[in-house]
């Protein structure tokens, strides 16, 4: 039978796929992505890891096991101690100021998304929480490795295929299988049928906020 | 097949007749509860109220349809236009002052159920919640029932005849069988058998509890 | 000294007015608004509702008196109780079904601001949660009375003006007043000016999801 | 001016050497304490240090900036990372089984304190969940310094010694004294004056749950 987020996927129908080849993704992919768009979108992403962070850490406080602790403990670890450094570290590649990054607001795109996800966190239980992170996580990963599978993807001279490597690399889609796991893991101690038709809302209404992130970025090309 | 109340009442074992059973009451019921014991019971359960109260409070925040709130918005103003009322004019005939109510410190037992159950209700969803409640909503109505129903109970100058009244009469029983009901609704909508023993490890331990509530009751004979 | 919300007003600056006086309320004060702006204005407004009675519910839930809980339970049965029903016979006025009021998926700008409010209130207090909702109930009236006093402002034959009047009614200016003086008195008791930059702070970043509300609306004009 | 825990300890009255204080402690220290408490306490502390690294995650979740949400991730990391191993290897060493430990229920003590955090951590705000948990992380500290301080407490052939040696050395004064610093640092950005008695008054609950913690251990001498 078929893992849960592959049925979230199959459930979202067109949704999955506004997002995951969002013209944003594939103007990145083929090299055609404007400098603005990417570098608004940079920015937002480093406010949304904030957020990430705190849903991370959220989920330590909903674990019933230890075991459960310690995954969303290593998700805390993953993006305070890592991502967020390098997240820093390549933005400045893009010459941008970490100051300017902590000073600009939230997009409303970014605001939609985190704190969707942590309402569900909150109002819900883990599970929830973790299907609606999963467009996040795991789509991240499909994205990446999708990109550098397709011919159109240009594979020189493309100012953002470090952005693909990352997150087509095998850390990050270990990070993603991973995640794909713990959603079948949870889904088997705290779902059952019943519950799938609001877990499908849940997913397909934070993977069509993550396609509005993109947009976001898209729509900035000519402002910062 | 059986709800899941009852269910959850026979994963419990011995532990639901160490609290429906109880010698307080039984001792309430057979009419030779200590006066003080009673007295020291119902400021605690005042001061539960008003934890019961946000505990439906906080369930009118973890809906996800316009029903649900509104089964917890009766459940706050039952509490908080009724209950919380009606109880403070039974005190009161029993020469308890409301400010000496409102100025009594919650008991370790009333402290360690009623956080027990918000801490289920904010780390799991909403089932976790009405399941965590349910000892105390459905358990009354059942004790209520079976004392009234038993030959050992005194009916006749009996000054704790009208408290098993209260909970015997048609008003809480049907407050109760909605509750029972509100379960099966949300096990088949938010539920799955993967999910039952984190359920019943929950009921039991609320189950449990509520036995120490009223061996607090009970260990107060002497002191107030 | 002025009250917390005429400060919060001040701090807020120009985004204040972006708000109140945002091309949405002056056309429809002035009868140009289309109709389709408003008309998804509404159905966003009624989705919206539900995220607001939910914020109140969390607030029983975080009282911490009597006296917090029945102000709070009070604002759940206004809007559930009164509220959604009125908005609905409104829609209906304006040929609106409810069914597709229900079936509509929220917008992002609802998603934004309805769940900015309550992860303010969970991560915070109930002052962060009461801030966050302030641009709200009490802007509406603001905006409401000083279209009404504006001289600009189409009085007769303006399919607007009962929207005008809910608003600048002497019920809900009441609700506004009240909800004024519960900020200063919970500045009171959990603030303190070392506070007032986070709370600043939440009510700008609420104040602009208000302004991008109205902006949802009228982007709206030729789409519905 | 006192620090915010000075003035806590301060209106937490006699309150709070009944815990500092408390027969456990002065038996403890005076190695009369018998083995069964000692090892009963062992295994509740256990089950408490779970709920502990719980309510640190959700700090991390209700964290304002990135230098709060490293300090709550660093103790997340020093209880699940660093104390869990640590008290379990003490346990073993007083013939604890790992296994036993987890599968020990929780006292009603153990509820009651730990759920009593976690309330207070999201009802209020940081501020409120660090003020509750400051009588567990600094009072620890206090009580092991002041006992290592006292002529009566016995240093030669003490089981207990290198308990209190473990609390009273050089990294475990450092963190409660990091502890204070940050309730100062939180109670001037988010505090004021108006908010102490709030403030006091849960300080002193939680007080009263860690001496009924002492108190759970010392009445478990002869049962387990």
């Amino acid at each position: 039978m078929a893992g849960l987020f592959d049925r979230l996927v199959a459930a979202a129908g067109p949704t999955w796929h506004s997002y995951t080849r969002h013209d944003f993704v594939l103007r990145l992919a083929g090299g055609t992505l404007p400098d603005a768009a990417f570098r608004h979108y940079l920015i937002q992403d480093y406010l949304f890891l904030l957020h990430f962070a705190r849903a991370w850490g959220l989920a330590i406080y909903k674990s019933d096991t230890l075991a459960e602790m310690r995954r969303a403990q290593n998700l805390v670890a993953a993006t305070l101690d890592v991502e967020i450094g390098l997240h820093v570290e390549y933005c400045r590649s893009w010459g941008i100021d970490p100051a300017v990054m902590e000073a600009t607001p939230e997009a409303m795109a970014t605001i939609a998304y985190t704190r969707f996800v942590l309402d569900r966190g909150l109002a819900g239980d883990r599970l929830d929480l973790e299907v609606a992170l999963a467009p996040c996580i795991i789509g991240y990963a499909e994205i990446a490795a999708e990109r550098l599978a397709s011919n159109t993807t240009k594979l020189d001279d493309n100012p953002y295929k470090s952005w693909l490597d990352m997150y087509a690399g095998a850390e990050y889609q270990a990070l993603a299988a991973e995640a794909k796991t713990a959603l079948d893991e949870q889904f088997a101690r705290r779902g059952g049928e019943g519950r799938f038709p609001a877990l499908a809302a849940t997913f397909t209404a934070a993977t069509r906020l993550e396609a509005d992130f993109w947009q976001m970025g898209l729509d900035a090309r000519v402002v910062s």
